[in-house]
């Protein structure tokens, strides 16, 4: 196990609280990173149908397919008979659902008042198909939307789980720096990826590298003004300025950077993006602790790209953590206007400059932890425009 | 573009045949891997939701999230008024979803005859909420299951998607011998995974490699009882058996492998149920051609296990090619006995022997092509148990 039992106890009992905040009997977990987080399962299973039924009282039930149930101790601290798996026949069949043997495994073991169970309906893997399986296989089951219950919990870290984050940051380090060493004018965009991808899964001789929730995503040149594109077969070429956004993982914790290296003069343009956006980062750190809005941020952050005559329509920032692909963001605390967060201690977050304009973009970004009087950045890293030989 | 106008616009047809066939006025398309078959669309942004809108006759109307909708058109080749960005204010709420903006934005457009709209039910990345919007937010629409219906065309390749496939081969084997190289005692798992990663993404001089649908798995020692465990910090060890399972791709195509390597002399146990497998690999293979029920492979594995005194409860092989995280199985076709499907030309599987028995396992696979006449195999590889010295 990589946490203590307690821990995992008080992660139930937050969790529960939190449900009973919510006048929720039961609830039926289904994002991978909620699973690992209340039980340590971890494994590649998520492409097929997972739920984790969790009480207000008394035993969780895990439901997988049966070849991944039959090793599931391996990773999940719940009891051998606590993990059901279904039976093969169900998964991929065009009119059967694994969630119509889970509904009726449910309903033979009469286990809750069927009052209130909370459903993750924006869970990722978590498909309408499934959801309409379990209404139908659970009719009495009232059935409402837990809203991202889990990731709430999830928000504000546990020692332990800062100190997976300061090891995913060192393994960050490491990929950005080779990251920096690849990205040359000549060489594919696919071979600094690859060097990436090997420095983050390999990590540091004391800390293991983790497959990232989201590939290394290089926007090169004038495709740098979409942030998501990842690479392509063709060299880089003098002048381009690359995005290079990746993650460092450890135990399943990520701690994201971005940077932009220019492999040659950044024009003008980008020079001044680049200063209005470590600006823009600068003003929002200054701000960072606990009792402070994650408007205000936003706010400070407005403020000073104003000032360069900017403006930028996404978030700024996100919390972070425990995560499986497809995204390392625990989709709930955002850094912006429309976000009613009051900062905690221990809330982490990847604070993200990045602008797309026409033609051109630029990300820095530094991953965050509030502490009990102001902030601490996971990552020692120049931020700034970097070039090859910076 | 990576595939001509007319392969898209042919693509395009088969799918509205098969509308015509299904009874639907319109489409909504939410897989990635459907999204990039349609319109050559390539990005990291599954994260948050996408949706193609497919009309029996007119345009397909592309609605993604404001950001990645500002650069789709670098890998997609819609006009860029077709392709509709939603605001980023409906990024990650918990009571607003961006199909909330996207059902109004369809509503406006006055489209469609409201009557048989299909959804992707069990699409990866579309969720309940996403569902529960369109409801809200179309109420004259009938949404119907349209039950895999892109999938199900993707099943008969082109020969220009044929052609990718030969390359991720490539890329595979690469892959694998990198496998053989690194799966040594005393290696820490990160660093083989790490290893066979930067293999996969560098690819050949020639091709290079993309990111795969799933990361290599290495489930090692009495951990090959489950097949789905990715890797750990610990070193190899003396007398295990580690099974590799991993994909090569190229431009999103897949092909996958796997194989059992064995750090020492295999048991008598794991070396009997690898000659089952590759006894059983071999009498399938021997039957592969058009014409064939898929229930007959099915049963000519079953036939040559039993001798052995062994079976396997779940498939033994799926339709493989375009594909994204979390799966590179296309959902449609599965090598087993519940499955209707007669072989044609074309289609491509990956097939897997992969056993999981009490405390160790063996995988052994190979990618095939049905041919006019029997099999072709995609990639060359030794079918045996390996050693680091074979």
């Amino acid at each position: 196990m990589l946490f203590t039992s307690s821990e995992f106890a008080e992660r139930l009992a937050n969790v529960r609280r939190r449900m009973e905040a919510q006048g929720l009997s039961a609830l039926l977990v289904t994002d991978p990173a909620n699973l690992n987080y209340l039980t340590g399962y971890n494994a590649w299973s998520f492409y097929t149908p997972q739920v984790l039924f969790v009480p207000l009282a008394g035993d969780m039930l895990f439901f997988l397919r049966a070849m991944d149930a039959q090793g599931a101790f391996r990773t999940a601290w719940l009891p051998p008979e606590n993990i059901i798996g279904y039976p093969e026949s169900f998964v991929h069949r065009p009119h059967l659902h694994p969630f119509d043997w889970v509904g009726e495994a449910l309903r033979e073991r009469d286990l809750v008042e069927p009052n209130r169970v909370g459903l993750e309906m924006d869970s990722q893997f978590f498909s309408p198909k499934a959801y309409r399986a379990l209404q139908t296989g659970l009719p009495e089951w009232d059935f409402v939307d837990a809203v991202e219950l889990v990731n709430w919990v999830r928000v504000i870290k546990t020692d332990a789980e800062i100190a997976k984050m300061r090891q995913a940051a060192l393994v960050c380090e490491l990929a950005m720096t080779t990251a920096v060493e690849h990205v040359r004018v000549g060489v594919r965009q696919c071979d600094a990826a690859a060097a990436i991808s090997q420095a983050q899964i390999a990590g540091t001789p004391e800390v293991g590298g983790d497959y990232t929730a989201i590939v290394p995503m290089l926007p090169t040149g004038e495709e740098a003004d979409t942030p998501h594109l990842t690479w392509n077969d063709q060299p880089f070429e003098a002048g381009q300025a690359v995005i290079v956004e990746l993650a460092g993982a450890h135990h399943r914790y990520h701690v994201p950077m971005a940077r932009t290296i220019v492999l040659g003069q950044p024009s003008d343009q980008l020079a001044r993006l680049a200063d209005a956006i470590n600006d823009g980062l600068s003003s929002v750190l200054d701000l960072v602790r606990p009792g402070v809005g994650t408007r205000d941020l936003a706010e400070a952050w407005n403020m000073t790209l104003a000032r360069y005559g900017l403006e930028k329509p996404s978030r700024i920032g996100y919390s972070i953590g425990l995560a499986y692909p497809p995204d390392w963001g625990e989709r709930t605390v955002s850094l912006r206007g429309e976000d009613d967060t009051v900062l905690q201690e221990n809330m982490t977050f990847h604070l993200i400059g990045g602008m797309w304009m026409e033609n051109f973009g630029c990300e820095l970004s530094e991953s965050i932890r509030v502490t009990a009087t102001g902030v601490e950045t996971f990552t020692n890293f120049p931020r700034r425009l970097l070039t090859p030989n910076s």
